[in-house]
C-alpha cells in the first residue's frame, strides 16, 4: 500500500497544486512559435524554479529557446534509478475560435482543467512533480530520480538524439517512466507497450510561373492543385491501403495473442464515431478490426493542404503552386528514412508533365516501438495503477508516436513504462483540450506509488 | 479611311488621355471587395463625370455599390445604334508581393501601362471613350451610341440578366461592340467569334467535428483532405478528359473548317509554354490540338484548395474539413445548370463513408457563345482593325468567358463584335497586368474607325 503520509500530503495540497499547474498552463509554450523571448524558455524557467524548491538540483542544457529541464535528487547507492520524462511544450491552439475558454487561461469546468497542454503533457508531467514533492516533504524520495523535461516534443523532438548521445552517462537509469498517453477508457487504466512511429513530409507542386487566367489557359496548362490532388489520391488503393510501392516492406504484424486481447477490450465503435462527430469510420484499411487499424497498421494522412484562391467568392485562376503536409504513422519494421525514399520514388513516378514536385522531409521521424511487458518497472506501474484507480490496467498499444520512447530504448538501452494518465475524450491537439481533476489526483498518487513499488520492500 | 480630324485629335491628346486613364486605374475597383464606400461606386462616379464631359447623358442604374454606367448621345434617326460594353471592375490583385509596382498605382514601363485592370478591362473600355471624345470634339458621333459599363464582370455579372430583361428597350441597338479580349498575337489583330462558358462551384468536405490527433485516430477516421483529393482526382480520366457522367452530353464540336483555320494560325506551343513558365503543356485532353483544347473543349480547374494546418513546420492532425473552388469552362451545347447537376450526382456517388460533401453554386454561370462572322458590324470591325493596325484580323475563339456576350444575344437579340485590344502577354488576372500604349493608341483609332464604318458612306 502507498505510504499514508504521502497520500495524505497529496490529498491536502490539491488547491496549491492546482494553482501551480495553472501557472504552468498559462505559459503559451508552443514549440513551433517564433518569438524573441521564446515561451518555451519561459516555461522551462518556471519549471526549473518549481523543481528547485522540491529539493532537486536543476540544470537547463540544450538550446536556450527550448532548453531541456534536467533535474535529480541526491542519489543513494543501492537504490534503483528512475528517469521521468515529460514535455512542457504544446501544440498550436488554432483554430482559436473553437475554444470555449482561451487556451492559455486555464479554467476548471465540470471537473476538468481546460487549457492547451492540460493533458498533453503539462498535466501529466505535473502529476509526477506532485509525487516528487509529496515524497520530499514526507521523508524523501524512495528512489534515485532523474527528471528530463523536453520543449520540442510537439515538433518531433529535433536534437533529442544528439542530446541523448552526449548525455548517456548522465541519464543512465534502471527504468524510465513516461506519462504522455491515455487510459483505454474512463475507469480503465492502461499501460501502453507499443507506439506507432511517424514520418512527416511536405509536398509542393509547382506549375506556371504565376497564377493564370483559368479561361485563357485552362486545357493547356497542368493545374498544380489538380495534379497534387491526383498524387494524393494515388497514395491509397480502393481498400484504404497505402499504394506506395515498398511502403509495407518489412512490416512486423501483431501476434495473434495481441489481436485476441484487443478484441476483448471494451470498445464501442459507434460510440467512438459519435464522440468524433463522424457518420462512419472510413479511414485506413476498412476490412481490418478497428484497433488493428489504429495501433498496428500504417496510415497516411494529409494534415493540411493549400493552393490558389481560397477567399470569399470567385477568382478564376490556375494556381501557380499547391502544397500539402502529409504524415505517415509507422508500425514495427518500418524506418522513416525508407518511407521517405518510397515517397521520393513515388513522386518521380506520379508527377504529371507540366509541373514539378518537391518533397521536404520535415524531420519529424521516429520508428515505431514495442516494449517488454514483463520488466520490473512494468510490474511496479501495474500495481501502482491498480492501487490508485482501483482497477488493474490493461496492456494496449497506441497509434500516436512518442519518439523519445524509441530513442531511450535504442540509445540508452532503457525500457520505458508508458503510464498514461489522460482520457480518450481529452481533445488533445484539438480545441478545448482538457484533463480531468480525478486523473490528476489519482495519477499523482499512482506516480508516488510507482516509485515506492520500484524501490521494493524497505530494507 | 478614318476621318483625319478624328485621328489627329487622338494623336494630339495622348498625354491627357493617359492622365485620365491613370485616374481610373488608381481606383481599386475590385468587384469582390467588401467596403463601406465601395471602390466600384467610386469608379462608376468617376466614369459618369468623365462621360458627361464628352457630351453624353449619363445615369447610374442598378446597385449603389456596383452601379451600371449607362450613357447615350442625342440619337439621330436613320443612323445605326451601337451599344458599347465594357467593365470597370477588376480581379483581386493578390498575390501582392509579386507585383513590381503597386497594382493601383499605374506606371508606364517599357511602353506599357502596368496596373490591375490596365488590360482587363479599364484600358480597353477607355479606348472607346477616347474614340467617343474624338468624334464629339470633331463634329459629333457618326452613329447613335449607347454605353453600358458594368461593375461585377469579374464576379460573374450577377444581376445582369435581370437588368437586361428590365432595360431591353433602353438598350435596343443594331450592334454591340465589346473590347474585353485580345489579339491572337502581337501585330495580329483578331476578332473573337466564340467564347467558352463557365460554371463555378465550391465543394466542402466535412469529417470529424474538430481537428483530430492524426496518430490517435489515423486509420479509423476518413480524412477530409484525402477524401477531397480523391474526389478531385476522380473528376478526370487518365487522358485528361472530364470523367463526370453526363458532362459532355450535348456538346457541339467545332467544324472541320474552323479546325483547319486554327491549325494555320501562327502559334508556337514551345514559346507559349515558355511564356507561362511551364515545362510541358499537360492540361486538358492531351491528344487533341492545343487550340482545340483551349477554345472548343471543356476543362475543369481547381482555382483553390484549403484544409487543415498550412503554417510553418508540423501539426499532426486529421483536419475536420477541406474546401476546393472549381471552375469548369463550357463549350457550345453545355448549360451551367446541367453541369451543376452532374457535379451534384457525381458527389453523391464519390463521397466516401465518414465524411459529407456539400456543393455550392457560386452563381458565376454562363453558357458558351458562338457569333455570326458575317454581320455588318463584323465587317465594319474587320476593316477598322485593318486600317488602324495595318493588318487584316483573324477570326478566333477564346477560352475565357464574357457572359454578357451570350446574354446580349439571347436577351437583346443583339450580335456582339468582340474586338479585343489586349495582347496574350498582358498578364490579366495575374500580377503585373499591363496594357501596351501602342494597343491603346491604335485601339482608340480602331474604335473610332469602327463607328465610321458602321455609319456607312455619308449620305
Amino acid at each position: 500500500m502507498i505510504d499514508k503520509k504521502v497520500s495524505n500530503y497529496l490529498s491536502s495540497h490539491r488547491q496549491e497544486h492546482l494553482e501551480r499547474l495553472f501557472e504552468l498552463l498559462g505559459i503559451p509554450s508552443i514549440a513551433a512559435a517564433e518569438a524573441s523571448v521564446h515561451p518555451c524558455a519561459t516555461a522551462a524557467a518556471w519549471l526549473a524554479e518549481h523543481i528547485s524548491k522540491l529539493g532537486l538540483q536543476v540544470e537547463l542544457p540544450g538550446p536556450s529557446t527550448h532548453p531541456y529541464v534536467f533535474a535529480r535528487n541526491q542519489p543513494q547507492s543501492g537504490r534503483p534509478t528512475l528517469l521521468i520524462y515529460g514535455h512542457y511544450d504544446v501544440q498550436p491552439p488554432d483554430p482559436l475560435e473553437l475554444w470555449e475558454s482561451p487556451p492559455f487561461e486555464p479554467q476548471v469546468r465540470d471537473g476538468a482543467i481546460y487549457a492547451r497542454g492540460a493533458d498533453d503533457d503539462k498535466g501529466q508531467l505535473f502529476a509526477h512533480l506532485m509525487a516528487i514533492e509529496a515524497w520530499q516533504r514526507c521523508g524523501g524520495l524512495p528512489v534515485n530520480v532523474k527528471l528530463l523535461l523536453e520543449g520540442k516534443e510537439e515538433i518531433g523532438s529535433p536534437g533529442m538524439e544528439e542530446f541523448l548521445a552526449a548525455s548517456a552517462g548522465k541519464l543512465a537509469a534502471d527504468a524510465a517512466i513516461i506519462s504522455d498517453s491515455e487510459f483505454f477508457a474512463k475507469g480503465l487504466p492502461s499501460i501502453t507497450y507499443g507506439l506507432r512511429g511517424v514520418s512527416y513530409l511536405e509536398i509542393t507542386v509547382r506549375g506556371p510561373a504565376r497564377d493564370l487566367h483559368s479561361g485563357l489557359h485552362g486545357g493547356a496548362v497542368t493545374n498544380p492543385v489538380n495534379a497534387l490532388a491526383a498524387m494524393i489520391a494515388a497514395m491509397h488503393d480502393s481498400h484504404g491501403r497505402v499504394a506506395i510501392p515498398g511502403f509495407y516492406d518489412g512490416v512486423i504484424e501483431p501476434t495473434p495473442q495481441e489481436q485476441a486481447e484487443w478484441a476483448k477490450l471494451p470498445f464501442d465503435a459507434n460510440e467512438y464515431a459519435a464522440s468524433l462527430g463522424v457518420n462512419a469510420l472510413g479511414g485506413g484499411e476498412r476490412s481490418l478490426p478497428l484497433l488493428d487499424r489504429l495501433w498496428a497498421r500504417s496510415t497516411l494522412e494529409c494534415n493540411g493542404i493549400i493552393g490558389g484562391y481560397t477567399g470569399k467568392g470567385s477568382k478564376t485562376i490556375i494556381p501557380s503552386s499547391a502544397m500539402a503536409k502529409i504524415t505517415t504513422r509507422l508500425v514495427p519494421g518500418q524506418q522513416p528514412e525508407m518511407i521517405m525514399d518510397c515517397f521520393r520514388r513515388f513522386l518521380v513516378d506520379k508527377t504529371p508533365p507540366g509541373v514539378t514536385a518537391e518533397i521536404t522531409d520535415l524531420h519529424v521521424g521516429a520508428p515505431a516501438v514495442l516494449l517488454s511487458r514483463s520488466s520490473p518497472a512494468m510490474t511496479a506501474a501495474s500495481a501502482a495503477l491498480e492501487e490508485s484507480f482501483g482497477q488493474a490496467p490493461v496492456f494496449v498499444r497506441c497509434g500516436a508516436s512518442v519518439p523519445v520512447t524509441e530513442m531511450f530504448k535504442r540509445m540508452l538501452k532503457l525500457e520505458s513504462v508508458m503510464m498514461g494518465l489522460g482520457l480518450p475524450e481529452d481533445n488533445l491537439h484539438s480545441p478545448n483540450e482538457h484533463f480531468h481533476l480525478e486523473q490528476l489526483w489519482r495519477g499523482s498518487l499512482a506516480a508516488a506509488a510507482f516509485m515506492q513499488n520500484l524501490a521494493g520492500p524497505k530494507a
